[in-house]
C-alpha cells in the first residue's frame, strides 16, 4: 500500500481512482444514510471529503470513533464530488482508526479560537487551518531562500551559535554558561570565567555576519539561514527572542550589488510562495488581510524606488502631514516615517542609502563625505525595514577608528580586522529577519504565530 | 562587467572568449619573459592559470603586489594551456589589485600547515585547498539534505533552540540566562529562576525530537536541520559542543520505513556529492584517506544489511576474534563490535534493530516482547555509528510508564503525551549528527575541520 497526499489528490485525482491517505478528521457529519468527513494529512489547507456509507465494515463503531482530531487511515474510490466546495471526494471501503480524540476534552474543537489562546497549545496549534498555513509557507519560503543563493553559486555557511563575539554591540545578550548558577565560581569578587566551559564568556549569538564576512573573503558569496537571539524585553507583536535570520555576504561587491541582490532575493521569495501555496495566499488574504496579495504582487512587479537618507529627510520635511516624532537629518527613521515614503508618497517598496553614520554599525562603510556610510534599508509597504544591509568597511585603518569609537578594542576583533590585513576587498551584505518576512508575506498580526514555538519574556514552553 | 567563476571557466571556457574573474592569489612564479599567478575564487579546488606579460599597465608594481593571499581581478582573453594539469589558461589585458597581503605576515604562505595550527585561523584557513573542499563539500550535502526531503513533500520545521526540557535526559545542557552571573537571584539558597529572562530554567537544546514529533502529527512528514548542543567535556576528534542535526519524522510510520528513508538518504546524499564535487572528492581520495570513494560507491550501489541487535550479539559472539569489551546480550555496542560487524562480516553497511529497552531513550516503542524497542541504528565502515533513530511509542499508558521509569515525570511532558492522547498514529524518524557526515564523506579525522568555527571545550575563538 502505497499513500496519496491529499493535496496531489484534491489537484489531479480522477474519478474511479483507488486510493490510500492518512490524516486527520476535522469534521465529520451523520445524515440517515450515510456519513461524512473531511480529513486533512497537513498537505494542504483543504480538507478531502470522505463519504461513508452503510454496508462498510465497522461502520457503527467507525462512526463513533471518527470525532474531531482522530487519526485515520481510509481506502476508497475517488469520484467527482455533487457538492459545493471541492472537485473529488472520496468514497471509503475501509477505515482504520488510529488514535481517537475524545470531544469531551480535545481542545480544538471545530468553534474559532483565539490565536492568544492556542498559543497554549504549541504541540497541536498546527493543526488549525491558519497555523497550518503559516507553517506550509514557512517551508516554502525556507526552501525557496535556499534555491535563490544556490542557483547563484552562494555557499551556505553555518556561523557559530555560540559566540564571545557582541556584533552589534547592543548589549542585549543571553549568557551561555556551564557554571553551576547556585555558586558561580568567583575571583577578587569577579566571575572567574576561566573555570567556565569555554574558558571565558561566552554568549548566544545576535547575528553571524562577521564570520560570514571571513567566510566570503573565500567564496566571494556565502550566506547564512539559522537561529539568532536577542535577550530584549520586549513584550511585541514583532519581537521574538529567538528567531531566524538570513545573512547574505558578497565579495568584490559595492552597495549598488547589495540593493539589486535584496531587491531580487524579494522578488524571487514572493514569487515561489505565489507559484506553490495558491491555496494558503488565497486564504490569508480572504481571513487575515486582504491587502496581502496586493503586496506580494507589489514586491514581485514592481521596481524598488532607490532614494538617500538626505533626500528621504526632505521627503518627509515637506510632507502634508505631521509626524509624531519630528523629522531632521541625522534622526534614525521611525516607522511612521518609512510608511509614509512607501505607502503613501511612492506606494511601492523603498530603499533608503547612505544613513549617518552616528546611527549605524561600526563595520558600514565610511562615505568620502565622511558623514554618512553605505547602508542600505528596504522598507515596504504595512510593514516598514524588512532589510538591513551595507557596504562593509575594509579599509583597515577606518575600520580600526570605526572599532575604537564605537567602544571596543582592535585585540578584541583581531581576526576581522586580519581580513582587510590580507587580501582584503569592497564586500557587502544584509541581514532578513525570517519572521517578519513570514508575517509580511502572511499578514499575521503577532510574531508568536509565524514560529513554530516562539520564545519570548516568561516564556519557553514546549 | 559582470564576472566569471573560476569553476564555470574551467569546465566550460572555450579559447578567445574574454572574460573577468575576481579572486585571490595563490602563488605566483616569474620567468624573465612573463609571469604566472594561480587565481582562486572558492568556487573550486583548482586555481585558473593567468599569465602576465610585460606589455601589461604596471607590470612591476603588479607583480610585487601579487603576493599569495592578494585579491585582484583580472580581464583577459582564455587560451589553451600547454602546461600540464590544466586544460585552459587566462592571458591578462588588465589587473586590478585590491589588497595586498605582506609576505612578511601572511600566515598562509605555499609550505604546508598543520589542521592544528591552521585552527588557529579560523577566519582564513578555508583559504587552503583542504578547508576550502571540505566547505564546499559541507554546502553541497547541505543541500542535498533539502533536496531529498523537499522532494517527497517533509517540511523544514524549526525546532527552539532555547528549550525547557532535557530530550535525551543525559544532563549534558548549557544553560541559557540572562542573570548576571556575579549576582544571581536567590530564595533560601536556592536559585530564583523565576526572576530569569523565561521565568524558569532554560537550556540549550539536545534535540529537535520531541517538538518534530508535534509537527509530524499534523503535516505527516517533517525534517529538522538545525544547530544543537552538548555540554560534553569531550576533547576527541569527534566531539563538538555545538553541531548541527538532522532529524526527520513521519507519521504513520514504522522501523521498516524508517530504516527506508534513512537507506535512502544516504544514497542520496552520497550520489549528490559525487556528481556535483568530483575534483573535491578525488582529492580527498588522494590527499586524506584513500578509501573515501570506495566508501561512498559503497554506499550508494549496496544494499544495506538489516539485521537485530539479538541476532547482532550472536555474530559478535562467534566472530573468530577477541574484543576489548566482552559480548553479551544487554551491552551497548562499542565501536569495535560495530566495525566488525560493517567492515569484517558483512562489508557493507549495516542497520542493527530492536535493542534492549535498558540501554535506549524512553520514547522508543516496547517491542511485544516488553525487552526490546523498535529502534535502528545506522553502522558504517570506517566510523561505526552514523544514524540512529526509532519507532516512537505511540501508546499514552506505556509511554508514560517508560517517563516515569525514566526519572521523569508525565507533567513535565504533558504536552508530548497529549500527542498520544488526541489523533496518535505509529510515527518513526531519525538523527544524524552532520558533521559526522561530512567526516564520514571527506575522511577528515578531527570534527573540528569539518565545521566553520568549532566550538568545543575552553575554545569559542572567532
Amino acid at each position: 500500500m502505497s499513500k496519496h497526499r491529499i493535496i496531489n489528490l484534491l489537484r489531479n485525482g480522477q474519478p474511479e481512482e483507488e486510493v490510500t491517505i492518512q490524516g486527520w478528521v476535522r469534521t465529520k457529519r451523520e445524515s440517515k444514510k450515510f456519513a461524512f468527513m473531511e480529513v486533512n494529512d497537513g498537505s494542504s489547507l483543504a480538507n478531502l471529503q470522505v463519504i461513508l456509507e452503510p454496508e462498510l465494515e465497522n461502520y457503527k463503531i467507525i462512526l463513533s470513533q471518527i470525532n474531531t482530531g482522530a487519526s485515520v487511515e481510509v481506502t476508497g474510490i475517488l469520484a467527482e464530488s455533487p457538492g459545493k466546495g471541492q472537485r473529488i471526494e472520496l468514497h471509503a471501503t475501509a477505515v482504520t482508526v488510529y488514535g481517537e480524540a475524545d470531544p469531551e476534552t480535545y481542545p480544538l474543537q471545530k468553534k474559532r479560537h483565539s490565536f492568544e489562546f492556542l498559543r497554549t497549545l504549541g504541540h497541536i496549534r498546527t493543526r488549525t487551518n491558519t497555523l497550518g498555513a503559516v507553517m506550509r509557507i514557512r517551508n516554502t519560503c525556507a526552501n525557496a531562500v535556499h534555491q535563490f543563493f544556490q542557483q547563484q553559486g552562494f555557499l551556505w555557511v553555518h556561523t557559530p551559535i555560540i559566540t564571545t563575539n557582541d556584533c552589534e554591540g547592543a548589549g542585549e545578550l543571553f549568557n551561555v554558561t556551564r557554571f553551576n548558577l547556585k555558586d558561580v565560581p568567583k575571583e577578587n569578587g569577579e566571575v572567574d570565567y576561566s573555570q567556565d566551559f569555554f574558558g571565558r564568556q561566552a554568549y548566544l549569538t545576535v547575528s553571524g555576519q562577521l564570520e560570514a564576512e571571513a567566510m566570503a573573503l573565500t567564496f566571494d558569496r556565502v550566506y547564512t539561514f539559522g537561529p539568532t537571539f536577542r535577550a530584549e524585553n520586549s513584550n511585541t507583536s514583532r519581537h521574538l527572542a529567538e528567531f531566524w535570520m538570513i545573512e547574505p555576504e558578497m565579495a568584490f561587491c559595492d552597495l549598488q550589488g547589495d540593493m539589486d541582490l535584496a531587491e531580487a532575493f524579494l522578488k524571487h521569495i514572493f514569487k515561489a510562495v505565489l507559484d506553490q501555496c495558491p491555496e494558503d495566499m488565497e486564504f490569508f488574504n480572504q481571513r487575515i488581510d486582504d491587502s496581502v496579495l496586493t503586496t506580494a504582487n507589489n514586491i514581485i512587479n514592481q521596481e524598488f524606488e532607490r532614494i538617500t537618507y538626505t533626500r528621504a529627510i526632505e521627503l518627509l520635511e515637506n510632507a502634508p502631514k505631521t509626524f509624531e516624532y519630528s523629522v531632521e537629518w541625522g534622526i534614525d527613521l521611525q516607522s511612521e516615517h518609512e510608511r509614509y515614503l512607501c505607502e503613501e508618497y511612492f506606494q511601492k517598496p523603498v530603499i533608503v542609502t547612505d544613513y549617518p553614520s552616528a546611527i549605524k554599525a561600526f563595520y558600514m562603510r565610511l562615505n568620502d563625505d565622511e558623514k554618512t556610510v553605505g547602508a542600505m534599508d528596504v522598507l515596504a509597504p504595512k510593514i516598514g525595514e524588512i532589510i538591513g544591509g551595507s557596504q562593509r568597511e575594509e579599509r583597515f585603518d577606518i575600520l580600526e577608528k570605526r572599532i575604537k569609537e564605537a567602544g571596543m578594542t582592535p585585540e578584541q576583533l583581531w581576526w576581522y580586522l586580519d581580513l582587510r590585513r590580507y587580501g582584503t576587498v569592497p564586500h557587502a551584505g544584509f541581514g532578513l529577519g525570517f519572521e517578519r518576512l513570514i508575517q509580511f508575506m502572511t499578514g499575521m498580526g503577532n510574531i508568536r504565530d509565524v514560529i513554530p514555538f516562539p520564545r519570548t519574556p516568561e516564556n519557553a514552553e514546549f
